[in-house]
């Protein structure tokens, strides 16, 4: 088989973590497997690159930021390619300008338009273990460009996709991925398989087990993955496409996400197209918009209120941007925010055939007292806002109504 | 004019010092000159990345060595450029693959072969302050290369010489270069120019302000270079080409270097050729050997021995060489190593036109009780290897009696 092997930051944390992996790779080639590495940056090692450049920019947001983070990844590779080859492998490392994985110019948010797979090919066809830079491409002019926290996942199922590759394992510090957060919920369950639309999900809702956009691209290209921890080998979370027997289960798992801001934007004059007018400078500058929900007032005179939600480190930008697109335009118009509520969300591709998931939702929770904010559902989600010191709460009563602590 | 400013580590050393080269490049812009900034990894980056290196393994010179440790110049670039644009002015990092610096394929000690300026002119046609990672390059295949410690004073000198640049700053933690190591020598002094010649030779003394083949670079396309401080803007040292004048010094400079074993070869059979067959191997495989001695044994039988320096680092790998190659050949060679010696040397563009230096300094030394275990002249330099507890009483006696405390 054709494996591609994915580290993350704590499994490539210490030169101890390093040569464990190194040497785990050096296992599955020996067990007759191909195998291609993909690995992050050492753990702690992105965020004091941040820190170096927040200090002398707070919104460092370039070319060269860019270009400081892929630094991580490239340690990384020179450190894992040195341990295989002292431990007795065949091994060689490839940056993202040297392999060619070619991504747009959107800095720091770049999206993969191509890999060129000969350089891993050769090297494959020679015995040779190819490490690959996760989380870093380059533009057609050359700059390098990064994918994104997690986008070693992306990059991985990229290169899983572009070779055929029979199995994308991706080795993290958790064994799997589970019913709800166990920080949450000591009731919470490893989960043997999910699908990838319940994974995009998840992943979409702050489950960091996988960028979402790893699992969108796993899904569009069908690339089994495998979330194992590099720490115990045992049997991880298998991401699969949806099979028949899955329909009997309703709701897989739950989330809860606090790194969301609501905004509140009201007294705008109802227009048609106003939403695009809105949400479309928003996306121009990467902000993404989760939640959204439109209410009319009751007094007419107040005109169209809009609520939605933005990560809360693009807060400031989404205000921005609305001050400068719309102030001129509706003078009277009121921009309000709140920080303190959290996103707690049930997930299950079950739900497309079992009617009154959403309605059950809301009487577990209202029987536990908590208000709902906001609510936005989806084929196989149902959302709900609520105050951010109530989501432990929401996500352990949900658990138990929904029996997530039960076998799969 | 066109100005090559490069910043050594501690110039570059923190975030404070990096706002600092910042605005000294954008002031030297605003002046009306034109800018190109080369950078080396911040203090103690290097050190760190060689640490985790041989962590996995103690001798892990390869590919992706060079490309682990071209990581800090990277963090370096992205830094100084980030910096400068948030300071109000205009710059653009470029790595060597990006610009284009094409070197051999040595790792570790690889040498440029040829810069493409195009990316550079652009930038500065523009008045962008292009901002080039030092130390590294890119052979053929587009690997990761280095120059060797101190390779980002021959990057800055090569990308003045590939320019046409007026001038080619080098800003580091002293402010020039001194007619010995202040450390050693409580009277040393800083001298006002030194000429091509003595700075090559004084730098492949181990004086660490310049990596000597920046200075042969620099000699060969006539450079002009300026040594100076970061941290205090006055006049540094000019580095230049020889002038009638500097005939009437006849030392600049003296130096001590701690960091060479001697390495002696003895019971050897004389045969034409023997020389070359020992040195070449030694220097394919990137040994420095600096000062050697041939001398006969009175008792014929004993045969031919050979003395020499080699950097104390090398020392393992040059003694292995030489039983690879010649124990077979001769049994009875005898291998030895002495670790506690060191090497002075006087330095002086002027002993081409005064005889008799040679003789002054052995006298010197006489006088000052110092045993002389071998000794090595070229046309402007006189080494001898002294005990290493002996080597600063030698700078001081060689220092007064060459009168270097006084005005140049």
């Amino acid at each position: 088989m054709l494996i591609v092997q994915k580290f993350g930051g704590t499994s490539v944390g210490s030169i101890e973590r390093i040569r464990h992996v190194a040497q785990l790779m050096i296992d599955t080639q020996r067990r007759g497997h191909q195998v291609v590495g993909v690995v992050s940056a050492m753990s702690g090692e992105t965020n004091r690159l941040v820190d170096l450049a927040t200090q002398i920019n707070p919104q460092p947001w370039s070319k060269e930021y860019d270009m400081l983070l892929a630094s991580g990844e490239q340690v990384s590779v020179a450190l894992v390619t040195l341990a295989i080859n002292s431990l007795g492998g065949k091994a060689r490392g490839l940056l993202a300008h040297q392999l060619g994985i070619l991504t747009d110019s959107v800095y720091s948010k770049a999206r993969i338009q191509g890999i060129n797979t000969d350089a891993l090919r050769r090297e494959i066809s020679q015995g040779v273990i190819p490490v690959v830079a996760g989380f870093q491409g380059v533009d057609v002019e050359n700059n390098i460009t990064t994918l994104g926290r997690g986008g070693s996942d992306t990059s991985a199922v990229a290169i899983a996709a572009a070779l055929g590759a029979d199995d994308c394992e991706i080795y993290t510090d958790v064994d799997g991925v589970y019913s709800t957060d166990p920080r949450l919920c000591s009731k919470a369950r490893k989960l043997k398989t999910i699908t990838y639309d319940e994974m995009m999900e998840l992943a979409g809702l702050g489950a960091k087990v996988l960028q979402i956009r790893s699992v969108e691209l796993a899904a569009k290209y069908k690339v089994s993955l495998h979330v194992r921890s590099s720490f115990d080998l045992i049997e991880g979370t298998r991401v699969v496409a949806e099979g028949p027997k899955m329909e009997q289960v309703v709701v897989s798992g739950i989330a809860a996400d606090l790194n969301d801001a609501i905004l509140t934007v009201s007294n705008l004059s109802d227009q048609p197209g106003l939403a695009y007018e809105i949400f479309s400078p928003l996306a121009q500058s990467t902000v993404v918009v989760d939640v959204i929900v439109q209410a009319r007032a009751a007094n007419a005179e107040e005109g169209l209120s809009l609520s939605f939600t933005v990560p809360k480190t693009d807060l400031p930008k989404a205000k921005e941007i609305l001050e400068e697109k719309f102030r001129s335009r509706f003078p009277r118009m009121q921009i309000q925010s709140e920080t303190n509520a959290a996103k707690v969300s049930i997930v299950g591709a079950g739900m497309r055939h079992h009617p009154g998931v959403a309605a059950k939702m809301f009487g577990v929770l209202a029987a536990a007292g908590i208000n709902i904010k906001l609510i936005s559902t989806s084929e196989i989600k149902v959302t709900v806002l609520v105050d951010a010191s109530k989501a432990q709460e929401a996500v352990q009563r949900l658990h138990e109504a929904f029996e997530l602590d039960k076998s799969q």
